[in-house]
């Protein structure tokens, strides 16, 4: 299949530029927003993610012969739009928040400023991308508040659609998970890879302790033994048998944890393994991890919950106009009045407003038309929020790939320490801070 | 990025690889399963799908030069374990479900038959897949059956990661809906596109009334407008009054569905628009289109509900190896003891007991060792369920592309009539037929 991504677009989107072309609007400048109403599951913020990996996918956002012949037979628009579609690329300007940034109901995440025509056919692939993977970093944020300074790795690739898993791996490393057990991400984008066994590996072999040799064999006493296969006290017994008292680590994927685990490590310093390593995997959450931290655990894999973002699955961004030039050139805020859906109108700057170094409110400045709005520096204890992504078309290489990665987790773990203590409580409430609507003066 | 699809694997599949190189066990020939401990969500039944997806996957599982250095300079692996991947093509046999079929807590859902070494490695992909797939299919054939006869379109792509978005359509396509929005879905695999506008279309213009105009002019008074920009009995007459009596439809995207839907279809009847249809798209799942049945709506749109899963985004199987020869050759069943997450041991066959041609329950023969499983000719009332998808490594090319979809729906649509009347209501309750264990004779 085709590596171009311009077909991952819903098809109104299509035949919306088709009637724009015919009717004269298509080269109206528009301003596109990307916000979330309200923080999905009663979370107290959420964490942008998915930046880098939208602008390298914009970056293969092209109509090929495959794709124009597909809109030309199915009539999806007519051969003037087509003519349009074969030289397509976004010459636009699109600004955003960095990714890692927190981000609450609101928020202008990302600022698209283009013709009709280029912007209009971006709305689905930038929500697919910031929908998915901001629901996952903002969940593994949470288990990573609740995990402390414990390691946490990513293992739920199995869990999720295999290109999602890749995605999903990438957004918990950004939110503060360590490691992931996917070997695709740590390919494209150098995340750190870590795994141990399974219970096929103990299956596979005549007797546990066999399984357990070879293991040792192969990777070391520092390898990390699965125990839990058929009885835990034998198992844990017969790992520090074969691997000695320096065996690295046990991994339990089963029973209840809190109670396992300390059994476990009473057993492991008896048998003289004081310094083995107790990993839990089983089902773990932002609230079973909570539950653990008084339990002799000293890593945890997360596997279902952190890929579908523990209850949260995708983050309800949508993908909005509004600004337009009207006929005059001139330029006007627009917005919906749908029930329940009403939007903001008008171009924002945002700013994360700062008290001795902890957040206060999330103040976004709608600016009156199109003028440029006032910058931070008339917020003295506000931090801008937005950034260049793409400038006259041309992409932020920066963001892309494992640099963009690494800029990403260290700007997230940077400004979580903003957050105030309410907001990193697990239960359910109101965002940690509030938004507050400004007119630009 | 490369399209070989090896490194969506986690990393414990490739060190138990070498860690069996290295001791002789990676030849033995093994019988893994996937199947599902329960039905999440307390569903009454589960669609299987991805399996024509997994199989296409399938014959791009290879370890390319970009793999192997990065495995070598990882240290995933030692030399011995490349020179073997670097040669890796599946070369054992896949029996399983067909796409599109029901299944129920222990129905095994796929068999994957060869060496160790070949077949851990497909865990993660086989289950990335088959657990996405399905959960969306479960999801889909769930709001299918609620929606009766009315059609069905999936509009959620922009809710779900861009490449799952894909997926999502074709699971739910499988599953009874009637169209995707995606069009990179109808580029792939035939689905029917459709679409209708979005508010940004509206909001572009100058008015309302002014949109509708272009958009009736560019695709005809057939079109479906968007009411809910504004006010939507405005929005109505304006339609009727641009489009004229014979406009196609009308889009409702907010508001009490029930409620207006009514007051609409009273407003479009009085204007004389007795024909034009109402289609609904908010926030619907399966619940909410129950709601609507004594509506007077003629179709739904359903967005991020069907391609989350509505609930359960993912379907929980698991790969587990039930069989495997020991060093004389014999084979043995195997199954971890684990606490609540015990398995079945040994290859089994799977029937669906029918009475009057209503399922009566998922029979599963478990085997005696490896011997061949008596078939559905010692169960005259039972439909056998296991087909051959890949034999000695030849891939059934049938189950791929859009004829492998085309084949999986009307294959759903025609097993779904088997199920029971209290398989279709959609509360939580048991499976809706049991499964029965039985051992071979």
């Amino acid at each position: 299949m085709s590596a171009r991504t311009a077909l991952h677009t819903d098809r109104y989107e299509l035949t919306m530029l088709d009637a724009a072309l015919r009717d004269g609007t298509a080269d109206r400048r528009c301003v596109f927003e990307v916000f979330a109403r309200r923080l999905s599951g009663g979370r107290r913020f959420g964490v942008v993610a998915g930046t880098g990996r939208l602008l390298s996918l914009l970056r293969d956002f092209r109509f090929g012969d495959e794709e124009l012949r597909f809109l030309r037979d199915e009539r999806v628009v007519g051969a003037s739009t087509l003519d349009y579609l074969a030289d397509y690329r976004f010459t636009g300007t699109i600004s955003g928040y960095r990714e890692g940034e927190l981000y609450f109901p609101g928020s202008p995440i990302l600022e698209i400023e283009g013709t009709f025509a280029e912007a209009v056919l971006l709305e689905t692939l930038a929500l697919s991308v910031l929908n998915h993977d901001s629901a996952v970093a903002t969940a593994a944020a949470r288990m990573s508040i609740a995990a402390g300074d414990r390691p946490l790795a990513e293992m739920g690739s199995r869990r999720a659609g295999e290109q999602s898993a890749l995605a999903a791996a990438r957004a918990a490393y950004i939110a503060g998970f360590g490691a992931t057990s996917n070997l695709a991400a740590g390919l494209r984008w150098g995340i750190p890879t870590m795994g141990t066994a399974a219970h096929s590996w103990t299956l596979l072999h005549d007797t546990e302790e066999e399984a357990f040799r070879s293991q040792v064999a192969a990777l070391g006493p520092g390898t990390t033994l699965l125990v839990d296969t058929y009885d835990i006290p034998t198992g844990v017994e017969t790992a520090v048998r074969v691997a000695g008292p320096d065996l690295g680590g046990v991994r339990i994927d089963s029973g209840d944890l809190p109670t396992v685990a300390a059994q476990v490590r009473e057993l492991l310093d008896d048998l003289g393994a004081t310094k083995t390593r107790i990993t839990v995997t089983s089902d773990l959450d932002e609230f079973a991890i909570a539950a653990l931290a008084a339990s002799p655990v000293d890593a945890y894999g997360v596997g279902t919950s952190v890929v579908t973002g523990s209850g949260t699955p995708t983050a309800g961004m949508v993908y909005k106009l509004v600004a337009r030039q009207d006929s005059d050139g001139g330029w006007v805020s627009v917005a919906k009045r749908s029930a329940d859906k009403a939007s903001a109108g008008g171009r924002k700057a945002a700013f994360r407003t700062l008290d001795d170094g902890a957040a206060t409110s999330e103040l976004i400045v709608v600016s009156d038309g199109f003028e440029k709005i006032a910058d931070a520096a008339s917020h003295p204890s506000a931090r801008g929020l937005h950034v260049p992504l793409v400038v006259g078309g041309e992409i932020d290489e920066a963001a892309e790939g494992p640099a963009g990665v690494a800029t990403a987790r260290a700007h997230h773990l940077r400004v979580r320490e903003e957050l105030p203590v309410r907001g990193l409580a697990l239960s359910r409430s109101e965002p940690a801070i509030p938004t507050v609507f400004a007119e630009a003066g």
